[in-house]
């Protein structure tokens, strides 16, 4: 790369670091990109480090010495990601949303790539501090919503199919009793997608009785897999918690009531916004 | 916002400019933003804008007048764009890849976000000129692709549903036969997913005989909507152009050889890259 000044380095490391979130990137790795002194980046460093803490883009966490660097951590503060979540509820609530058996129809919003960034980044934020290998969902909603959160967590995705399909090579199947419908389903895993000991982040769109996710637990023991969370966009509040095999998952919004007849629903912040 | 030093600005607008691609941002909203004069602003814009178009991240559109303003184009420059297709290909052509039918693994290379994000920036890049409200993909593995795609163009995902699920309310299906299988299978989509006379970027992860977007040209024309462009992540170079239906459309990458018994296979860069 071509010598920059200052205000065009400032430009260039700023979106160099929002395209490598959770990446640890040396001083000597800026310092070659940019033909400039340690001490002049470091200087950059402060200046992006300031910007992205006090407007709430994300945390810079430096580490000093010879192995030393910086990574971007990308957060949201509550109160801005509890002013998305309260718009997205007000849109939930709207009655031509509520289907048959309870269930809201939220296809659209999960169609929205900008709403799912936002969603991404509440539980990249809620799960930043713990040690998480790889993320897994199930197909077909869930998929988006894990995307966007490994995005900002650098991690990769594994998606768990409702069938066995012909281009995955060998698989694990379980059954599970979906809480909602009574019925065993079936939900299989690649071999080859999973290694064995990882820490897997759970992530899904609704979460009613918790069949779907305790199966992709029961999934995870058949790989030696353990749960390292889970994160649910939307919970039913209907089910009650005694009800779940799992008690500890984070929701970001909570369906608390149904009136299936003149389809007037509440939809409230998620356990994330409690305390 | 709190008013912010010149080098401070520069990085608080980058990140807001790359975190809305090909949306238009007024002069007055960046100034009353940042509480800084007009003038301020736009110098501002040019050292941002030349960053981006030397180092390849994207172009800055400005428009002059009242209701002028800015607007990013997130961009890849077509040899940067051919390394990273070229690795991709590298990996590709590992032996283990090889399955039943001639297909290729590839769960785990969509499984990685970084590389998803490049690859829906070519998306976005190729598709940059066209005219489109919504982009379509059918479960599972396009949905990655799709999304990615679609956060570079700023547009909503429809995903096409491979049976009729209870939460979507009521659907269109269709009929198709899936070209590789030969077998009939249904493809379907609620009805309040698309609006008539919408202009769809069909996006898929793997193109053979050309069945399964075939299907979804034709369940376009149940709503009254048109197909704005096609991107498919790899195709099959083994089967005749002359076989499929439609012949319009990107590829990133290209298998031309499959040998089911050696489990060699030669996989080049797609039609995106002649010329």
């Amino acid at each position: 790369m071509r010598k920059l000044k200052r205000s065009a380095r400032l430009v260039e490391m700023t979106q160099y670091l929002l395209a490598r979130p959770h990446t640890l990137i040396s001083l000597t790795a800026f310092a070659d990109r940019y033909q400039s002194a340690k001490s002049s980046i470091s200087e950059d460093l402060a200046i992006i480090k300031e910007v992205f803490e006090e407007e709430g883009i994300g945390q810079l966490h430096t580490l000093a010495g010879a192995a030393g660097g910086v990574k971007y951590i990308p957060t949201v503060r509550k109160e801005a990601a509890l002013a998305v979540i309260r718009e997205i509820c007000r849109q939930l609530e709207q009655p031509e949303r509520v289907l048959a058996g309870g269930y809201l129809y939220m296809t659209d919003m999960i169609g929205q790539p900008a709403i799912m960034s936002e969603v991404g980044r509440m539980f990249a934020t809620a799960f930043a501090g713990r040690e998480i290998d790889v993320i897994m969902t199930v197909e077909t909603k869930g998929i988006p919503l894990a995307y966007a959160t490994a995005m900002y967590l650098n991690l990769p995705v594994v998606i768990v199919r409702r069938d066995n399909k012909v281009t995955e090579g060998s698989a694990v199947s379980i059954n599970y009793v979906s809480g909602s419908t009574k019925r065993i389903q079936t939900m299989s895993l690649a071999r080859r997608a999973l290694r064995e000991q990882s820490r897997v982040l759970i992530i899904d769109d609704f979460l009613k009785a918790g069949g779907t996710v305790q199966g992709m637990i029961d999934l995870l023991a058949e790989f030696d897999a353990t749960v390292a969370g889970v994160g649910v966009f939307v919970e039913s509040g209907e089910v009650g918690a005694e009800e779940r095999l799992f008690h500890d998952y984070v929701s970001l919004a909570r369906l608390t009531h149904v009136d299936l007849k003149t389809k007037q629903t509440t939809v409230v912040p998620g356990n994330y916004f409690d305390d």
